[in-house]
């Protein structure tokens, strides 16, 4: 028996099909083989990159220190600050400049793959770069948006092996994520609440969906998951802008997510993943309905043709399922 | 320098980033390897699949006859008829039964793994199968809406090598087809135009983005392409209903999907890819506004990170880029 299921603040529908799970697959996935020989992202090597905009510790500048945690940009940018205005070259539809800034977070000093792999340390300096990238972003009013993601393994979409982020900031607000802000303010208007407080609250009552918990943070998969082992990174206490969110609770943030992959990784055979902070846009200021949040999953199933045509998503592990897993593998 | 473009119909975003194609890739993709050792689609092991619901040519229908195309239920189905009422287990969240339809054509008696390896005969057969499906569904009043898909190839999501099509059909129209049809429908209360058939008539002015043409049909790859070498085949007549056209047609836009694939396939060296099939509701009637057609793709890049967080998509090759290089393998 299957089930549809509809995200509270997204509407996205989803269906819940367990039985498919048990379906045969004729094919056997290889594992892909990396073919590099240098890597750009290791210490020592930062002439194969553009210049830092940022290295931490922050006392760390030269590149003959031995830093952290470097940001640096693209070097095959999806936008650019150069890129002028548009020329539309299409009687019926819109185009924009590409314009924006598109940055790379690299993690580690010394080859890593995983996010799994990075001491507290490393970490930490993550979500410090994060923050400190989206605060600074923030001041440059051309800009509203900017989105933190991260690929690992070449199936969730990376070229570069070396554990990395990126930040990609725009002048305008993506379309999914303005959804979410849409939903969260029509839910807060209905309600006079925050429905991200509300799910919290929901979840950890409910008990099934919860991988785990720290003081400060919850991780749950979605009622409506896409993805098997989709799951959910929310502080507990309301928060709407990532880049306001203090040096303590980052660090527990970053360890937290760790955490959360390593169970993942674990319950999937290090399968390759992927996970992004949704947060609130530069303008917005603090919001009473929006709370910031880190969506990650896996990447054991692929998006097909049903996927494509329809958005909505065939997942054949129950969120209830996936997180009794995370939670007897943490 | 990179380029925002906007879909008109779905209001989709996309950045064409052709400078990223150049970018380093470090990881070698290994082919998928086939583990099967029998295929309960081929002719001879009708007992590996639920009984058909339609068998083509139809005077064939004995499983000792020799078929050409053969429509059965999905035995691993992500809907079913029997799913009855469900049971709302989220305070905050919205779920449906999984009610539907869940149907497999399997478009060769011998086996085969593309569309391109079938004869003229079998792929007339399979748009024949598609239309009968959809025109029988129609009349079924619990049914609103059937997604008629195709995924070829491990990374397209299918788990079946033999080439065959699949058939979801619900009780609710889902939210990208809503999505076009909302779109086209104010485009149309606009303009007093269908924005398909304007589409059609820019582009086969522009030409640059046009792959082919046929008597009745027409390629071309959006402007606001999601992915490279992204195609959508569409009538040139205004027509909403698939399951309206006519039986000479059909035969028609079967052999040109094949062509289209065929080039795709060369320009990428066989490449796994999808297709599916949108088409009005079954209870809208002819639609002034709405024109079915048909999107495919190759499965050359991955949706990453950003693609998952905002629904904006980044594709390094330009629509422009694409179309000339289809038009030259044709």
């Amino acid at each position: 028996m299957s089930e549809f299921r509809q995200d509270p603040i997204s509407g996205r529908w989803v269906v819940i099909a367990k039985d498919r799970a048990g379906r045969p697959d004729e094919f056997q996935p290889a594992p892909y083989r990396r073919v590099a020989t240098t890597c750009p992202f290791c210490f020592g090597h930062e002439d194969d990159t553009p210049l830092a905009v940022a290295t931490y510790p922050p006392d760390v500048s030269g590149s003959g220190d031995r830093w952290q945690v470097r940001v640096v940009p693209n070097r095959y940018p999806a936008v650019t600050l150069d890129n002028g205005s548009s020329s539309p070259t299409h009687a019926m539809s819109e185009s924009r400049a590409g314009f924006g800034i598109h940055e790379v977070i690299i993690e580690s000093p010394d080859h890593a793959v995983s996010f799994t792999d990075l001491s507290d340390e490393l970490v930490q300096w993550t979500f410090v770069a994060y923050r400190d990238r989206l605060a600074a972003l923030a001041c440059d009013e051309r800009l509203r948006y900017a989105q933190v993601f991260k690929n690992v393994g070449a199936s969730g979409g990376a070229s570069i092996e070396h554990i990395h982020s990126q930040l990609v900031a725009t002048s305008f607000v993506p379309a999914d994520v303005q959804a979410e802000l849409d939903g969260s303010r029509a839910w807060h208007a209905r309600t006079g609440a925050c429905p991200f407080c509300q799910l919290l609250d929901a979840e950890l009552k409910a008990g099934v969906r919860v991988v785990a918990a720290t003081e400060r943070f919850v991780a749950f998969c979605p009622y409506a998951s896409r993805f098997p082992y989709e799951t959910w990174i929310l502080p507990l206490r309301h928060a709407s802008q990532f880049e306001k969110t203090e040096a303590g609770e980052l660090g527990e943030a970053a360890r937290f997510v760790r955490d959360i992959i390593g169970r993942i990784e674990c319950a999937t055979g290090r399968a390759a993943y992927n996970y992004y902070l949704h947060t609130a846009p530069f303008d917005a200021g603090p919001l009473d309905h929006y709370h910031w949040h880190v969506e990650l999953f896996p990447r054991i199933t692929t998006a097909a043709g049903y996927e494509w045509a329809t958005g909505c998503f065939i997942n054949p592990v129950p969120p209830e399922d996936a997180a009794a897993k995370l939670r007897l593998v943490g």
